[in-house]
């Protein structure tokens, strides 16, 4: 990347504060900025990051006219920037080789499409289908059965077991495992007997799966998950689950057995969803909060058990103040003491 | 498969409302089910999918009498429905063969049993012990002196870490972690200094290790799980803990170092329990809910701190008519405040 | 280890209640010490499992001065028992061997330090770095332009992607990831449309992250995690994050896209840190709290939001109290009513 502030200000269709011929040639966050580097600030309260910063030239908002760099104003400067990153700064290709490593293992009948890529040490087990420009990362498994559709992307030592299915354009992070068994037991007189899971997990096009995140198999049919659904780390899916499309499911969220959730769900970091509930399009689950009944469609909800949203700020303001209405319930039940001890005194004068 | 309703019905001992002819060529669940499916249905609140289903048979209760297509009451029909999954719709075997694959790598001094399966890229370091039948799926890693007892399977990407004891017929899923180092430190003037994890873990029989689940290993002694115990996935257990025979630990949940849990206690899904705290037999902990001290046998705690889930849900019951008895003292205040003008004025009446 | 109370005794400068001369031949805890081992206890209340136990002998504080079997005084019998541990029971070494085994696949233009080891299955990508003595055990993946620093150790099946730095002697347990895509997508016509994630994450020296635990790479930049810092297993380090020196982040915790943590900051179990939040040098967060706004340096913060600790304890106990005081509330206002009714009756005897 060389270029300069004006040359950037009129890709973006943005307004130079400043000097148009600074060189630019790098772009970073503005606490780790280099010299050279174009950065971006949202706010003025970030302008503070900017005595220390060495950035050379900052996207901002109108809002903001005066700085000690050349400002380039744009209506959006995160999304401006965002979209120069992917133009001037795409980074290096680091993908494995097109081709089968001579190291990965590759059963009976399966089927490779056109300029896959199987890096070292893959194992794909017999009957799998893995459609063109399939590219799997050193390490991973998959499983016997397993359909992956084209353009996919599997990364290192994600786990994909037998028989599941995923669709086009998917991503599997690293450590990821789709098809581990249902967590079903029956109780028995020597202890929990497992029921066995025979079901199996579909994911549509255009999913994509967290690292180390867990998508269990279906006791019976599948666990399923539309298209355009993605999935941050460290996240459960239990057996059976259905989730529509293009929800948002956020890190260290659990969601449980038979759950069943909308098209367009945000689930936020650490919320958890019971068992068999219904959770209906465009809900938002506020993060750490757990939902223990059905949610109605384009609902807010947050808290534990999960309410109406308003209701549940509503509530957590008023539990801030209960240490001061606990004392003013002890101080008015003084007062009223001494207004009945006034009516009993007057009740004897008038006895 | 390929049976009739009255087949079916025979087999599980149920009574037929309907066309004891049809024939079922398949089983799933009532959203799931396609032409020609057995399904079920526990309640009635179910029979509203049946509409769009087209599963050509239910299993029921023996409380729902009519739908558009024949039924078989029985008395548990989810458990009549996993019985006959288990026998008409077993799956294929989709198991590694027995063996040792040829890329796999045994170190010196291992023993391995009888028809061992060993696939593709396995590592066994030195001096581990493999009973009759485990199966060890690619890619997972069995550590020095691991022993693993007969029949156990452990699944792709696993890791065994040295020194850590299976007992027979366990199952370990993909990505599970056992033995990891304990997190101990002491603070040090460089920062926290690393305590020595030397200790092992030692697995009962029939114990199921959930994907990506981590247990570590004592920090002396050993971290020690009894037989029967079932772990579901991303679960986290800490150092030196000791859990007794038959427990089920849901989803996300934490057990603090040192922990000590009983037979036959249930964690939900994301609760927490911390360290050094002691669990009765039969506990039950509610999900999500934080236990910060010890439990007596047979209790059910909920909320965190956790306490006794009756208590628990007067408190939350109490919590969301908090923002009205908020509004009420303030009320009372005033008319107190009332009651007192007219005493003060009263008392001068009098004076 | 075969050594007298006595000799222990004076390795710690410890004094002896009881027989010198008694022979010990290991150490554990005192619920699974075996004969002949030494044991600690760090309070009294634990001298109730010294009936059911085999230790052989004791470490305790100076204000146990009875018990069935020797004890051995010290100030801090915990620290004293684990410094013994280190010199007799130091463990059997089962790191790899030095060099690379013929199973491990590398890359164009990778450059290995002296005495490096690299078990079976090991990836390593083109043009990584790795100093002297690291250690990488089977079936890690080092993936491509990764430096690692001297003396650190890799664990089975851990990740390292594209571009991630490690300083010296850090420790990356099993299945860890770092280096996983940030969890970041724009609202598109099509459902949500990925941002490239094109920054990396750099680790200072002697950082050790948790079994399966991630740490998303940057956007742009770094995810930074300077020196000293300790993570747990199966936590969550969110794209951009800055974390200081000598953290401790215990498990289950999850840290959300852009915060800033500072040095010396204690993430309890279970918590979650909110995006873009600043959390204050020295600050601690206890377990399972949602820190929502950021935090000065210095404070201790629980509950969810997050608040001062103290004022959280307040909160919680008058929670606990809050059924009660809905009881008293009620009361009052009878006992108000019926004030009322009397000044109403004596307005009407004085009307």
């Amino acid at each position: 990347m060389n270029v300069t502030v004006g040359e950037i200000a009129a890709e973006v269709g943005g307004k130079v504060i400043g000097d148009v011929s600074v060189r630019l040639t790098g772009m970073n966050g503005i606490r780790q900025a280099q010299e050279g580097d174009l950065s971006f600030i949202s706010s003025s309260r970030y302008l503070r990051y900017l005595d220390d910063s060495k950035a050379a030239a900052l996207l901002v908002p109108p809002s903001i006219g005066e700085a000690s760099v050349p400002l380039i104003q744009v209506a959006d400067p995160y999304a401006a920037f965002l979209t120069l990153l992917g133009q001037h700064c795409p980074g290096r290709d680091t993908r494995p080789k097109k081709g089968v490593h001579p190291s990965a293992v590759i059963g009976d009948r399966v089927v490779l499409g056109e300029a896959v890529a199987l890096d070292a040490h893959v194992r794909v087990a017999d009957n799998a289908v893995l459609g063109d420009n399939v590219c799997v990362y050193a390490g991973a498994y998959i499983g016997d059965g397993v359909r992956i559709g084209a353009d996919s992307v599997v990364y290192p030592h994600a786990s994909i077991l037998a028989g599941v299915t995923l669709g086009a354009r998917c991503i599997v992070h690293s450590g990821a495992v789709i098809g581990s068994d249902g967590f079903g037991y029956v109780p028995g007189p020597e202890g929990p007997r497992k029921i066995p899971q025979t079901g199996g997990v579909v994911l549509g096009d255009d999913v994509e799966v967290g690292a180390n995140s867990c998508i269990d198999r279906a006791t019976f049919g599948s666990t399923v998950i539309e298209s355009g659904t993605k999935i941050d780390n460290l996240v459960q899916i239990g057996h059976n689950v259905e989730m529509g499309r293009g929800c948002i499911i956020c890190g260290n969220a659990g969601i449980s057995g038979s759950a069943i959730l909308g098209n367009g769900v945000t689930v936020a970091a650490g919320a958890g969803i019971g068992g068999h509930i219904e959770v209906g399009d465009g809900v938002t689950v506020a993060g750490l909060s757990g939902v223990t009944k059905s949610v109605e469609p384009g609902r807010v909800v947050s808290g534990f058990p999960a309410m109406d949203h308003e209701r549940d700020k509503r509530i957590q303001a008023s539990l801030r103040r209960l240490p001061d209405a606990l004392r003013e319930i002890r101080a008015l039940r003084r007062r009223i003491e001494e207004l009945e001890n006034t009516r009993d005194g007057m009740s004897e004068d008038h006895s």
